[in-house]
């Protein structure tokens, strides 16, 4: 592994710390890596070093390139200067070459204020990441408790942001269970995929939970410390694995419904469908089922695949609605 | 363990299945045991065999009692029939004492449909749970589309509500996502404990998620199953384990804050705290720092506690602090 | 689930408890089950209920058929009567058809004396299980200690050995951890599959190692717990997995090496292929380099493919090696 | 983190590259740190990048400090040179005050031939790790297949041999499983603590198992990869894990048996205890049961304390053995 501290910013003492891994080699068959850029929290008043090494090291571990932003803080941290902090990071980590990234597959993962600043980057950014993490992360209007300058993210989830996963405690004392329950609300609503784990208690800033990164004396369930596991896990589902030469493909899509597709298809929701007068038509008999307000409220976010088979609607049928609904443009 | 069959109610075909284990014998450190009330979905139409008994070992294996209850459903399903059921099998449960339960430590279980009435059981019911589990639940408006009787649940959470686990996958495509994240919305609002886990694919109806449990061939992420185990752990926080004789104490409390406490507190939320002039005066020069309209904005969820280590207040203040809110009485 | 309790042998007190899962209806993809058939521990002084359902359940909850036999003890315990027992359980289960048991996945799973009647099961019974699960299980001489009568297991492994799961911690006070090492140094010997797990610390007899089966107050380690999960997965690897319909292929086979095989292969070991003329000069140059007696006792346990691969010998010259073997009828 | 790279010897190519952590600063509870010395296979020709830094990870996220050393292989593999290059590593390590290592916990970790020359530290070496974690290591005779001079490291197991974890693959197919198996009965002939997972199949070279490790297309069981956190765990019960300023006391010692501690005790072996005339008179009725020849056989290796539980023997009489053998001095 190389190690590399790269100047990012002389003035406001901004630096991109990069772990680097082979290879080639004796990993034949790895011709590329995916990468992860970490944001440690500390309130925008510095960045904590237990949300730094390691972390690196759990996605080292994975196999992911890692690296380690120490981002504009204290007199320095008056947005955006912290956005383009990442924004400078992100470029660099997609076109320095001899590390060796592939550029469509750069994750951030930030905690607490850092978990802000990756939600940032995932809704507001010029240099988006492919996917994000965030870890106990002030997503929220609270953040203006450690930076006055710094915006709410949640009102910036569209259905441009990239796939997130959102962990924090039930009984975190510091930043309110509610940024996290009301970011991934705003996911939901933008139709963007997620994971979300939210252990039943534990303290603010527990970074990677085990015995090494904790702070002793504060009980904390024991579920917390799987979030670093089930993320490893998540990314393959949303990057795909290594393989033989190349990554495999991924297992899950950035967006859940098809209301976002160029044509109508059976992934699409009910209440989406029933706007297109076609659709109704091609829907047939189901549709007639929808034309109570109370029912349709009921089922409108229900995908229609889902619905056909609870209705143990015949798969010819199925079929044929699937096929004539393919052939309506979508308008979102 | 022996196997009972009860009728609950005959006319409407509900029954209610008991596996109980004994108790001292060779289990010579056990007295009692949690329980377990298993409610089974199948959209109030039928009661799904595959999420009775594969949930039922589960529960059993970690020791607890476990009750398979099959509820009023298909014509018999209309509003409050389920619910009623549902009490008195938990009457039957608590009262039977060959069956050595401990009476403040019955959980309900379901899945789908029978998460709707868990949910149900857990905000509206005259026999409340200790604990709910709820998969996939239906939880809320959208129950109707199944069950045109039945009442959306969520408006019905406060702070009598028992604590939950709430899991489903994001891209259930038939219970859409925001049925669990509008629950634990309110849960929050209502400052109850819980937990939560949305995984990030997998269809509707995974139970327990293992292969002799899964429909084959639909794809579902590798940590979809672990809700098996985090549920029990999560039991155990909530109820205690099993220890020499009797339970040890909980880890977890059922509420969050200490907001409706019957004295003011250190664990209470600054919003809360804002409201009593009292409070204001004990917080001394930390309350001032809150009268700009945004920050208290930004702040109010936050626990005092949190927030004074967070400002680094020194031990005594915050113990001088602490003292004199528990002189207050708590108004909620 | 079903629940049967059947009388084996009246006079003896010989039970065995028979839970049954559903086929088909809702599992509509499972035809038959696995088995598992259980051999609670107690000294051959009594069969033990912490070994008994918790143990049922494990297996249960993973979609098998569980089974307790409640052997012949103390004053019945000579033997073969404990062996009898077992065999008539055996038969029994494969020739119920209302269980619908896969007869040629039916497992053991022993604890402390009932490991030892596992083993026996194993190695010298009429009616051979196939796969053998033996948990803290007195397969040695010191099963002389609980009963005079028993033989010791571990001469008795021979290449009709099922596979086998073997653990049980290493401070085990009761049975020397010896009786393990020996059992699986057998297998090795007689080339069977097996798995083995020894945890560093823990009491003779923690059966499923969860707080509702421990006795509380005896150290242990957190791993010994982890052979329920790995016996679960590893019956999986010999048995198959639940499918659409049938049970997937099973990913190991019973054997290791080819040395048992009709034909040679580049699977059996060096030492075996040396003792074949024809397959000397089949391996041409390589088996010149074995002429050196030191150098022959250093590599004839290793598979012939492994050191062609360590060789670096190409893939072409590998595979006529291979194919000239296959001409050669093997003599055991 | 920091990074050094150390000749240790330059005409032998010989390095240890250093992965330090810091110490108090934002770890204000970590004043020192256990250490991990990894020592990667490859036949005594090379040192394998693969069994190198992803290793390192997996300790430096558990909060250990990581060393790599690239020993003497190749034309300077001769026997001692590489047990050479480890001693002067250890010698180092323990010294260099400013990696801020506990230097009496000091683990090495081998695999395949660094397996077997981590075996040689454990037994053999004149500065001796404090654990050793053997990774399907070429520990026996084998290992003169890959260096004619290196010595067979099973028959210099003694009471000196530090505690071992041991893993491999049952179908290992270039280092026979019998090393592994050999080298464990050695470790309880010798009363040396020890954990050991051999799993059902998997190549060899796995190192830790997880996808960016493994090389891809060879079927490898689902168990494999834990060695990784069930070793930490195991360090953590060898060494103590971290707590508030200094490390906790660990959990297991490194003997078994009381059989070589200064005076006899309740943890000695029973065939130890029966060698002493005045143990046999302290046991009494106890030892007068053991007159036979088969009986005392069966239950030589067992200990006292578990007999006599087994038996039944009330607290009292089992404390006042206790107190009896432990005025008489042990002759080992």
């Amino acid at each position: 592994m190389k190690t590399e501290i790269i100047i990012i910013n002389k003035e406001r003492n901004v630096t991109l710390t990069a772990y680097t891994q082979q290879v080639g080699g004796k990993f034949a068959n790895i011709t590329k890596r995916p990468a992860v850029l970490i944001l440690p929290g500390g309130g925008y008043q510095y960045c904590s070093d237990r949300e730094a090494d390691p972390v690196a090291f759990s996605y080292l571990q994975a196999g992911y390139q890692a690296f380690i932003l120490r981002y504009s803080v204290a007199e320095h941290s008056s947005w955006p200067n912290p956005l383009e902090d990442v924004e400078q990071a992100m470029e660099l980590i997609r076109s320095r070459e001899d590390w060796n990234v592939y550029t469509d597959k750069v994750a951030v993962a930030g905690f607490s204020a850092g978990g802000h600043l990756a939600a940032a980057a995932a809704t507001m950014s010029k240099k988006r990441p492919n996917a994000a993490i965030l870890g106990y992360a002030v997503t929220g209007h609270d953040v203006k408790a450690c930076n006055m300058t710094a915006p709410d993210t949640t009102p910036y989830v569209d259905k441009n942001t990239c796939p997130c996963f959102v962990f924090a405690t039930r009984t975190d004392d510091l930043v309110p269970i509610k940024n996290s329950i009301e970011f991934i609300d705003a996911l939901e609503k933008a139709d963007i995929s997620f994971e979300s784990h939210i252990y039943a208690y534990g303290p603010h800033g527990f970074t990677i939970g085990n015995s090494s990164a904790l702070t002793p004396g504060k009980p904390i369930c024991n579920r917390a410390h799987r979030w670093v596991e089930d993320s490893i896990e998540w990314l393959k589902d949303m990057f795909g694995d290594f393989g033989d030469g190349e990554m495999s493909k991924p297992k899950c899509k950035g967006h859940f419904s098809g209301d976002s597709d160029a044509y109508l298809n059976l992934d699409c929701t009910i209440g989406h469908l029933m706007r297109f007068p076609e659709a109704i038509e091609a829907m047939g008999d189901f549709a007639k089922g929808m034309d109570e307000e109370e029912m349709l409220k009921a089922v409108s976010s229900m995908q229609l695949k889902g619905a056909l088979r609870f209705m143990k609607v015949p798969q010819e049928v199925v079929d044929d609605i699937g096929n004539k609904l393919k052939e309506i443009p979508n308008r979102i």
